[in-house]
């Protein structure tokens, strides 16, 4: 059988398994991500054989040590994805929900009702922990999910994917609901990516250039994660110990993430008193600081910013300052250069806090607290899909409710139109 | 100047405008819709000179009848275009509005707050008063509009889109906020469908392959309004007078239209009494019945459908019938060949009506009325953008509210991520 036959027929089960699911109790759901994650605990072995022989191919192969160790188990790594569904289990079912009830003046009641989008495909990169994760977010959300992981992973995401199967076909669902794509051809992604007849919508779990190229080429929706360029403006008005408490917070606590700080807005009646108090803690950090030319006439020693550094998301320990004459001037930067992700002020002026808060276009905009709470779990989600970067259906942290649409109900007693 | 530059040009001037149109109070927006209104009602000679002008290369160019109706403007329909702006600036302002809002335990208050989706893109064929309607559905949601009317309509739109634009400026606001791509050049609609950093959403208005190929090009998010293959299933607890009642309403009230029954399934346990009773009303308002081999058998000089007639929207009148065994394969018929747009049971059977609600996936699923009632005014939404037949984003009718996005806002009292 072609690879395209197969990804075909593998899409067709999915949707078929999809409408089961989507009628099914939220107790059967729990059921088979609780048995999934016993099942991952008991067969930890098998799993860590699997991935054993992914971790000797991408050493034959050269892998850097970073990416072998995204890829590498071990038992408590497993445990992780285990405990992981069992705390979806124990999340709320997103299905079902009433988001809205009313009557109408002829006596239709209409209601606004949560349901599954359908299926869900997910095309990751190497971290095989998505491949529980992913399963376990569409399951409870009443989804299937058709999963493409990285072929580094290919071993140990089979053995991941066999093991929920098992677990969903003991809690009496159809393991058609989790599949993972059985091949590491890269043929595979564009024939599932054309399958919009049958996928309802696609969440890529990876880094900009494998959003961007599934972007392009697929004819299914995409929900994109994209980078943040997340800014920190720190008021006139702001509390100096505060500001630099949120601001190390925002750069430092996690650099690599897409909700840290990449630029700096400091306004100037507070420059020259706020940069030496800051840049202290984040030196002590090893925070490489580049400067516009008045941030560079307080701090001497820091590298002069240029315009591509106001675009650039560093995931890394850098940060670009910039001193602004004004409120407004922040909120034009931060609308030019940011991404629409997180950015956050630090004030105490009511009316510079509402204005930001009213005037800057991001999915998560911040008074006086860090902008690394972007995430759907100190969202209170409990579980996080993503952060989607997209302004249509999904916008800032996704949990499971993100993975729904509705339909409307529509009781009447007999009504007809005039 | 260039088509490509001309609409890169307009689009960019659209962005600029909407940044400004998404913080303006509400007040404004529905002064300049009043004032676009009464403009619309003084300045009709003009617009009715500018539609004379359609109207004859219309009959030069030989355009059906039916085309040249839909084209031509009188004064109560432009009366009726500057009546639906007002009614527009009477509804509420969906943007604002807070969804939800909590606080975590940490003490961060986190606001989920609706705000414009930002440039919105309409593509529409020859009704020209989808440029006064358009244009006050974005305007109120905070949107700015990008028009491209049909190029049969261009001197009408032209002069329509002037009228609103002044109005806008009367009103204080850009008139870039509202902008008619000058131009009848296919061309123009490619260039349009490739600012995916400029535009938003499309939303195009008009028939399936004008939005099929709208899709097929468009790097941009569309919304998709496609056709309707409703059903009415008459259920063997059925009242027979009521379902005698919302099955010719369903299809004959109007029929040209995607929410007009195009399939009627019965029961077979009530078809020999509820067939004929039905035919009656129906033939008598010129309705060709075409039936499967049992339909045929009780009404024996009906047309023989064909598998092809289960898949076929007709908006004409033309009803198609089939007689099945049982609610589950009524339900499984209709998430086979529907479409997911409207479908009803009729049914005084509490089982029956609540496995038809949970089971059928169409974004408006009734009990005991006519599918007629899915529309934004019947809904109760005060307006209607169109019917989304998306899954994503918006689903079913869509009102001020689908234009919209949100954004998260965060007040925090120095919070940071541990």
């Amino acid at each position: 059988m072609g690879i395209e036959e197969t990804v075909v027929g593998l899409c067709r089960a999915a949707r078929q398994a999809a409408r089961m699911l989507a009628k099914v109790r939220t107790n059967q759901k729990n059921d088979a991500l609780r048995q999934s994650a016993q099942k991952l605990r008991k067969d930890s072995a098998e799993i860590l054989a699997a991935n054993r022989q992914d971790v000797e191919a991408a050493k034959q192969v050269g892998l850097t040590a970073a990416m072998i160790d995204r890829l590498s188990l071990d038992p408590s790594r497993i445990e992780s994805m285990a405990s992981g569904l069992d705390v979806i289990a124990s999340l709320p079912d997103p299905v079902g929900e009433t988001i809205a009830r009313w009557r109408r003046p002829n006596g239709l009641e209409i209601s606004q009702v949560r349901i599954p989008l359908g299926v869900v495909g997910i095309i990751y990169e190497s971290r095989p922990n998505v491949t529980a994760d992913a399963a376990g977010l569409c399951l409870k959300s009443g989804n299937a999910a058709v999963l493409k992981g990285g072929s580094e992973a290919f071993e140990t995401n089979r053995a991941i994917a066999h093991v929920i199967a098992e677990a969903l076909e003991a809690a009496g669902l159809p393991r058609q609901a989790v599949q993972l794509i059985p091949s590491t051809d890269r043929e595979a992604v564009s024939v599932l990516l054309a399958q919009n007849e049958l996928i309802d919508v696609i969440v890529p779990r990876g880094g900009t250039s494998l959003i961007r190229a599934i972007t392009e080429s697929s004819r299914i929706p995409v929900i994109q994660h994209y980078a943040g360029i997340c800014h920190t403006y720190v008021d006139e008005h702001a509390d100096p110990a505060m500001a630099v408490r949120v601001c190390v917070n925002a750069k430092v606590q996690r650099p690599g993430v897409c909700n840290a700080m990449e630029t700096l807005l400091i306004n100037e009646k507070v420059a020259a008193q706020f940069l030496p108090a800051v840049a202290e803690p984040l030196r002590a950090a090893k925070v490489e600081l580049r400067g516009c030319e008045k941030a560079k006439a307080i701090l001497p020693d820091i590298v002069a910013a240029t315009e591509e550094d106001w675009r650039t998301e560093y995931l890394d320990l850098i940060l670009s300052i910039k001193v602004v004459q004004s409120l407004e001037e922040a909120i034009g930067f931060i609308n030019t250069y940011g991404t629409g992700h997180s950015d956050a002020i630090v004030t105490d002026s009511y009316e510079n806090a509402r204005r930001f808060v009213d005037e800057v276009d991001s999915a998560a905009v911040y008074v006086n607290a860090s902008t690394r709470f972007t995430d759907g779990y100190e969202f209170g989600f409990g579980a996080e899909v993503g952060i989607s970067t997209n302004r249509l259906h999904a916008r800032g942290p996704m949990g499971l409710r993100e993975l729904t649409t509705y339909k409307y109900t529509i009781l009447g007693t007999g009504q007809i139109r005039e």
